[in-house]
């Protein structure tokens, strides 16, 4: 069978799991995932041996990449800790949007549904498989999942695992279905959308990946890109929360998209914000790059180039500009940020009122840490990323985003005049 | 100037109106709506002979072409209410969707935005003109509009007046857009996106239009595709309600998306309720093709070919088949419709229930005419079109439609752990 009459057959075989898996009820969505779950549990070493033969036989790879490939009992944990968590979040299919009614006597309601097939390629980290599957399935949508060629051993017995807990709940396995080929040509099937097999595809990796998706998919994309986010302290800032929130925003860990990459300070309130900030900045570990105003009071900060206010670090180091108040801070924002995460730390409520309103990011947050930029902080429970779109989902992607939704009207033998 | 250039021109014009537009009053934009209808209104003898001329000029065109580019007093009229209607119409931006708050004291709300800019494409109806730059604005959006070369002249004409309405309301002109050039490559460069000039692309008009901007997109796109939409008399149905629905569903207008082009019969049901049905039909001029049951009851019905079924006539035309309770109808269903519009005819709740939850379509009717299918029936006030896709919109896109959304996070100094 050639690759492309392989990929099709599976984008006809998920199509058929999705119309079955978009009535099946919740209750055995979840004892799927319990199955898979104690799976996987069941099945560790199994697991980091193929792992580790992987890792071993992997050339040419960094060290991060390694790192992020590689599985130990505690990201095991974390695997099968998820696929319960998810099994015990509510079920979107069926849940109620909105109802009204219209005077002819119509009575509308908006009920979610699966979006259908989703097309899930990602790069290094074998986890995904599973997070992916369980969030999928769990909102009644069939998945098939293209993981990255490194760790494509270790991806297909995750992905093998969880078919078990399909089985064992009476799902159609072709529920999850993996694509077993490291050939990049799968990847252009996918994105063509299989002739009608694929609804959606999410891309989770890095730059050069979700560009391509987005260059060549046929099909809706739910893209993860930049997360250039900012915090800015305010003319009416309180010190402590300047600092606390400034530190955690960048510091708490620095390699996810919710990190803030550069700091706008109002220039007014430099000299009294600057110094304990600075200080609590460089205690934290963080290199500063600092615009003249920032480099004038403080010798020790390094001259930004005009492109670190265009730079997504994902490390410890932070850009930080001087504006003219909430406006210079907004303007700032439109023209280097990337519509992801911003922050104003005030006690001046009209001030926040106008940042939150006039700066067109998926999340801003007033006196709070742009780290809050997760799923699960936002209570959703699980996330499969965050969207950087601006349509269908904007911000963590759970459940929820992972439907859409159908209009029922209801009648009593209605026709149009 | 290329047109290259100065079609990435039009998009950074678009892109700061946009960025104006999301923060201006309702009151503006209601009074830009209805300053534009009094431009529009003082000028009919302008368009009408502007009208007139291309009509005059063009070429090797069917009636229907020209039956669509044809403006009157009367459509006049219409545009000119519409925009009134618009000027009515709640604004969506900023309106809260929902709100919850976390354990750690962090208050999330989710209000609506504007998508930003929207490119529409369409075809021959100069009065989509109109249409799309009011709803697009009235949310908050920047719009470029694209209209078919055969009308260019009337649609620009259109736009032009719509712009007076802008600048006598103080508004950005560049919020709304034409391109006045017939050449296609046009098209393409919106299609690209105008290196993120544009954030999303609605094609109105035929099959190939569509398509194209579907196989070229490198953006967002919502979508108007086939209506193929089905009515479902079951073995419950209500004799009246049937025939009732089924004329009105197929013959009210046949040349919409959601008129229907097949009607499905319970087989236990065919003796008693087609006599009835078919004289209806027939009585309102409608042509029949029959599967193989209907033909053996009535041989005044043509035989019905497989792709019958698979046709969207928008025509006085009605392909019948039998099938076997409501597990048949589904079962048609998902292998001919275009899930967008069916309807059940049923006195039994239950049935209606599995037919309403199981039926795979945007629009799912009980006892109510599939020519419901439309935004001013929905209670939108106006809409651009009916999005077969999906995602983000699915069913009448109205005002809503054309907005995404941001969520706000306030806090008092919250840092994740």
């Amino acid at each position: 069978m050639t690759l492309d009459r392989k990929m099709h057959r599976m984008g006809e075989k998920a199509r058929a799991a999705a119309h079955a898996l978009a009535l099946t009820p919740t209750s055995q969505k979840n004892a799927a995932l319990l199955a898979a779950a104690n799976a996987i549990d069941g099945a560790r070493a199994e697991i980091l041996k193929c792992n580790a033969d992987e890792i071993a036989e992997a050339k040419d790879l960094s060290a991060a990449f390694i790192d992020r490939m590689k599985l130990d009992n505690a990201r095991l944990d974390g695997i099968v800790s998820g696929l319960k968590t998810v099994a015990g979040l509510d079920d979107p299919v069926g849940k109620e949007i909105s109802s009204w009614a219209r005077p002819n006597g119509l009575h509308f309601t908006r009920v979610r549904t699966p979006i259908g097939v989703i097309a899930v390629i990602y790069e290094s980290r074998p986890n995904v498989t599973v997070d992916a599957a369980a969030l999928a399935m769990k909102a009644g949508n069939a998945v098939i999942l293209r993981g990255g060629s490194e760790c494509i051993k270790t991806a297909e017995l995750l992905a093998r695992l969880f078919k078990t807990g399909l089985q064992e709940a009476g799902i159609d396995e072709n529920a999850v279905q993996f694509v077993d080929t490291p050939d990049r040509e799968a990847v252009g099937l996918l994105l063509s959308g299989l002739g009608g097999g694929v609804d959606l595809v999410i891309p989770r990796g890095g730059k050069s990946l979700v560009k391509r998706v987005q260059d060549e998919a046929r099909v809706a994309v739910l893209a993860h890109l930049d997360g250039l986010c900012h915090v800015y302290l305010d003319h009416d800032a309180d010190l402590e929360k300047a600092a606390a929130i400034t530190v955690n925003s960048k510091m708490r860990r620095t390699g996810v998209c919710g990190a803030a990459e550069t700091l706008l300070i109002d220039r007014e309130r430099l000299v009294d914000l600057w110094p304990p900030v600075a200080d609590a900045l460089a205690k934290a570990g963080c290199e500063l790059r600092g615009d003249d105003y920032i480099c004038a009071l403080d010798e020790s900060v390094a001259p930004a180039r005009e492109e670190d206010f265009d730079t997504e670090y994902l490390a410890p180091i932070l850009s930080v500009a001087a504006v003219d108040n909430v406006d210079g801070a907004i303007r700032h924002i439109a023209r280097h940020g990337s519509a992801h995460t911003d922050s104003i730390v005030t006690e001046n409520e009209e001030t926040a009122r106008r940042f939150l309103a006039e700066v067109d990011s998926a999340i801003v947050l007033h006196n709070a840490s742009t780290q809050f930029a997760d799923g699960g902080e936002f209570g959703f429970g699980a996330e499969i990323g965050i969207a950087t779109g601006r349509l269908h989902a904007r911000g963590p992607v759970g459940l929820e985003e992972l439907t859409t939704f159908k209009t029922i009207i209801r009648g009593s033998g209605q026709t149009r005049p």
